[in-house]
């Protein structure tokens, strides 16, 4: 899996904000790209950006180029990242979703260049020239600017991100019937204790308490504490310490 | 769908950064979530945040409150975030993955808070224990630790995140395979024309030439562009201009 990150760039084109240098390192470092290449920086003292909090080495690793052309002359597959739906559209457009599939793919058998524009405008007309298609953030109509950090941050994500993990919850352990029905009975006599319980109707009650504590679903360890409080009051309201 | 997004509260716990507030508020207002609450802010001037790109109404609109309880009072579900895997756990931990699949189901028939905490520390143990579950986005081991504007970016993606628009490309117009056979044709002659072609293996040729082509899968402009250069081509190598 680390073998297929590393073969994915993440090419920033002429940015102006060391800080949002900095960021983009900081999230590649969270999702495991090391790869930062930087085209043009404004700023040329962007590698003591403080926002790259944890990621100094990649930043430091980071290469400078001086066109396009040469950031991504090894790179099999060059995706630019847009947030313009339309751009009289001289290049296929695929959503984040199925974009980083199909990048996903391509890290199997070559090196893939990711390029993020400039903060104001986004990548020059002459820098798509470079690529094979775009991707687009799926954001509201009304705001579609993002700011570089946070694109760089959820693209990293979604190229990362488990499709699995949405099928499957980390397990909860439950408590187990036995251990919920000692509860049950420490409840139940400390009801009837307190004379909450009608005797008239004292199966009934017992039918609901359980049914209520059932959908409780406690954890083990949570079923404990309430048994050592549950126990704890019913010791006093049968007159403990007195 | 927006009425849906109306439901969640981003709720920022005690951040100290007024940039982070204002990336915050811009992550928001691009992924459609416009509700945002802040408790205890270190700097009671984070309305102004510059970083608030496109998002200054809706940093405006934040209601600030001075405890976590007030804060997630009239909520139903209450979910913290937390980079950290163990923290002795203390609550059930979703990854982001499916966590966001939860929340989405809750948000049709009540409000949710979703909690971020401090920048260095998170929350704390006593915020969390107003959650009903913690939620972590998978990030790298060996660098766990997000920043605040970029994390919620990643949780507001995944939360309006599309799961068919994985399986759906965006279509892509292909060019007809009329149009494509024109390209063959002059292709062909400008080939024959510049005396690449070798006539005893001229079938060969074709079939090589029109496989090629083929595999180029071009949209409908583009295979118009490829006819005007080959023809303008052709015609020079004939001796046009001459």
């Amino acid at each position: 899996m680390q073998a297929e990150l590393d073969q994915l760039c993440v090419v920033l084109v002429a940015p102006r904000n060391p800080l949002n240098i900095g960021a983009a390192a900081r999230a590649m470092s969270n999702f495991g790209f090391l790869h930062l290449r930087v085209v043009n920086p404004y700023d040329v003292a962007f590698r003591e950006a403080r926002s790259a909090v944890g990621a100094s080495q990649l930043l430091a690793n980071a290469e400078e180029y001086k066109s396009v052309a040469d950031a991504v002359a090894d790179c099999t597959l060059v995706v630019g990242t847009t947030a313009v739906r339309h751009r009289e559209l001289q290049h296929p457009l695929k959503r984040l979703e199925y974009g980083a599939r199909v990048i996903r793919k391509q890290l199997g058998s070559g090196r893939v260049a990711l390029l993020f524009g400039t903060e104001k405008f986004g990548l020059a007309t002459k820098d798509l020239s470079h690529c094979h298609w775009l991707m687009r953030i799926p954001t509201r109509e009304e705001h579609i600017s993002m700011n570089l950090g946070q694109a760089v941050a959820v693209c990293l994500y979604e190229l990362s991100r488990d499709p699995k993990a949405a099928q499957r919850p980390e397990k909860v352990k439950r408590a187990s019937a036995g251990e919920v029905e000692r509860i049950n009975e420490v409840l139940l006599q400390a009801l009837r204790a307190s004379g909450y319980v009608n005797p008239r109707a004292e199966s009934l009650t017992e039918d609901k308490v359980r049914r209520l504590v059932c959908r409780l679903n406690l954890q083990p360890e949570d079923a404990e504490l309430w048994l050592g409080m549950l126990r704890q009051m019913l010791w006093k309201i049968r007159g403990g310490g007195k």
